[in-house]
């Protein structure tokens, strides 16, 4: 019985790279970090070491620094993930699907005086922007998102009426924190409508939903969000949600005869809750 | 247009557990970290927020303690994982799918004058032995593997006959080093192969593999590692492959006027490669 | 020769708590992360294990629990440190010097329809503020600052006129990108001045001096930080800073046919430098 | 009232390197990381800029590869760190102290068919060698270690008779799971002791003690290991220990109407408790 190679792909990941646009004395600055995955017929570089048909990873990130070069703008991400990948499909004939990954990082000017500097940034939070292009010769998926956007609120969030079994311990609440870290993809219907300006407005979409909602467990808060987006934006066609359910678990204080008034809480990191969902139209 | 949720699954991640064997006076240890998912018809949690339906992943962590303390024996974790499984999918007619991912770290005893210790140990390193079992009412997948399993060859690795382009910067080479973090898992046949001894088997073929290979990319020894293990092991149906290529770049001493012997090199963790397969037969 | 005891402290570390103080609707929210560490006659306990000097660092982690409950406000990480470290120290008579480590993370309110909302936060960034308290019955130490403050200017930074030998590769330049991750601490002349105030007057003169600054090295921004800091505070007596240079690397175009203009750079995060000084009045 | 500067040093830190050496087929792998730290005369770079006694750190890090390269053999860390702090103070007048400080993490070779390969390795865990030279012009101090050494002892552990308060909830116990984090670092008398023999015989003593040892507490088994390596190697002056309590929390079955048989824990890595001391003759 021979082997056969059902799939395959290859790429870089992790090409990280910094950007300044310069307007006279006024700097931008954009932080990206870049991942790249071919599939195409690479079989016999499998097979029997013949690379002919394989580009570089290291030349795919000369490619990345080279067409970040080539524009003097800041440019949305999702933007110079079609350039790359409409790059390397038309000089790789080999290659039938290309995926292009990117998150940039925020950095904020730093404000003297109350005015914003035109030169010196610092660096924001760990939440990412994301983008995701799967790109072949025939159409293309055009994915945004957000990612390690860590959201908390003190009340209005309970979780009762959930099934008991012998294992059960954990007590019914109607005000406990919900906190998770929100990672959050949504898919245009076209290109065009991949802006920065939509990203903001989903983004804020998103947390705002979060902070209103009355929430009844994770999931019903997740499916909040996302009814927020579909119904707001019509030109997403499907949204997708990875929620950690971060524990603040309440200190016992009647252990040391006092009483407990939920206001000191142990976040934990492990174990955590993790609940997931896709909602299209 | 309503909202539809078109997939969602929800359950416990990061379970740490220790479990000790006790033979008298000879301890066992294994050390553990399991991920659990459900899928089922939680579609009201979502809209609604009623919870009648949800087993809390608080409770399904209990049960992960309670079961693990059912057997004295320290368990392969597969067959942990399958009992988890079948526990969950037989208290839950709600629930159609359980997906049970369990990871163990190593721990070594201490020798001491030469003699193993009876009851101390030392942690291993981050290889991890990995198990997920996809289970549902008709049927259940088992893929064994090994993650963070960090191999290098300082020499029989080559990278020439590529492809070139204005971007390439990359010389050929017939001799440099291989390194890489292995990310391997396979799927048996049926459960009942699925044992330590088999898994100790595949791992020392991949790694013979990796050693005694002349590659001429990650590409042919990932390949080659894949057939060894098809070949060797005729209830294994898959296996799939993510490689990162870990590049160990020679410093040119030539700048301080020196020769370049290829002795000395700056392995880097960013940018690097990412080849992915998956085989059959 | 018998084996003396020349050091010894213990102690809990990464106690995290969140709490919430509530004022109406209006919730307030606190992230920290507390370290206690004991000094005092605890010989015997490592000698002959007499444990009875000993409080366990269970019943530290428990008194940072409630100590924290009782108070309503959100309460500065000074004033709570020194809670901490007289509590033990009034507590404790063999105990003769306490050190408290407290870090805040920041969490800010999410704008709902351009409101700060009553109860629902973003995390903030890595950025730490920090607070060590070091305790004994004759006095106190009192220290706060920052750290994980990253910064960066894309311009008016230069390093030129450096020591020049046989391994020198690095070319003097008068434009560069300067980054850093900025550690501070700063000792206060008496407690009664070390407020949230103080301590974000504090950290704005330190990033605006960075960003002011004609940097012709690290260790020249540094200085000028430091200084202005003194300068500005006179309840201020020292002031410590540990800066890793963030090299971001420009992109070589010229391999490519290409002009260098300094526009794109590859941040690295090993090798750095790393430039540390006190400085004082 | 002037800024003076009281303390100042500067360096390069995290410079990785791989070394080869070959001895026909038979290759040798090591895999250091190299911290540098200056101090001398550098007032001038901080308070105006003069750069003129700055030997840049992007040249200590090429003088750290090249001096490598000037040895064929695999070096201990000791005597590479050496040779790198005599290279600097004696290439550089300004510089009247240099600390270097290196860690080396384990490869070991891959077993082919019983056989251990020419060529081929596997990375060992995160444990690390470690080396610290201090060196003036006056002398020299030498400091070898462990970092990362995890070890655990399923029983002969136990905690009882200390101080109990009103917050004490920790029961007594005499049988315990004891886990940590070694990390050690010892002085040796003179620098020609330093060998890879005597730091292994070290590495063994500590570990030998920790399993063998009936601990009343950690205090009380950091002691032994310290008084051990003391007693037995009369070329060490000093030994210091920084030991994490990695509390292993046994699960509470009897909320399940089950037996509590000490079989199944939850590691912890938050908070923890640390403990700390130096020994000396």
């Amino acid at each position: 019985m021979p082997v056969r190679l059902i799939h395959n792909n290859y790429g870089k990941a992790r090409v990280r790279l910094m950007k300044v646009a310069r307007k006279g004395d006024l700097h931008e600055l954009q932080s990206i970090t870049v991942k790249i995955a071919f599939e195409g017929n690479f079989t016999e570089a499998h097979t029997i070491g013949d690379n002919s048909q394989l580009l570089p990873t290291d030349t795919m990130k000369n490619t990345v620094y080279t067409l970040a070069q080539q524009t003097q703008e800041i440019e949305e991400i999702e933007d110079f993930a079609l350039r790359l990948a409409d790059y390397f499909l038309t000089n790789n004939p080999q290659v039938t699907q290309v995926i292009i990954e990117i998150y940039e990082k925020p950095w904020t000017r730093i404000a003297v005086g109350g005015e914003l500097h035109l030169h010196s940034f610092i660096k924001g939070g760990e939440e990412k922007r994301t983008a995701k292009i799967t790109s072949t010769r025939d159409g293309r998926t055009i994915e945004s998102g957000v990612e390690d956007l860590v959201a908390l609120k003190t009340t209005k969030s309970g979780f009762i009426g959930f099934v008991k079994d012998c294992y059960t311990t954990l007590p019914e609440t109607t005000d406990r924190i919900l906190a998770t870290s929100i990672k959050a993809s949504w898919i245009y219907a076209n290109p065009a409508v991949a802006t920065g300006n939509m990203w903001r407005d989903v983004r804020q979409t998103i947390i705002e939903t979060f902070a209103e909602h009355d929430s009844l467990s994770v999931q019903h808060t997740l499916y909040a969000m996302g009814e927020a987006v579909l119904e707001k934006f019509s030109d997403i066609v499907e949204i997708t949600f990875s929620l950690p359910n971060i524990h603040c678990l309440p200190i016992d204080f009647t252990r040391f005869g006092l009483e407990n008034d939920n206001r000191i809480f142990v976040p934990t990191d492990e174990p955590h809750g993790l609940i997931e969902a896709r909602l299209s139209r």
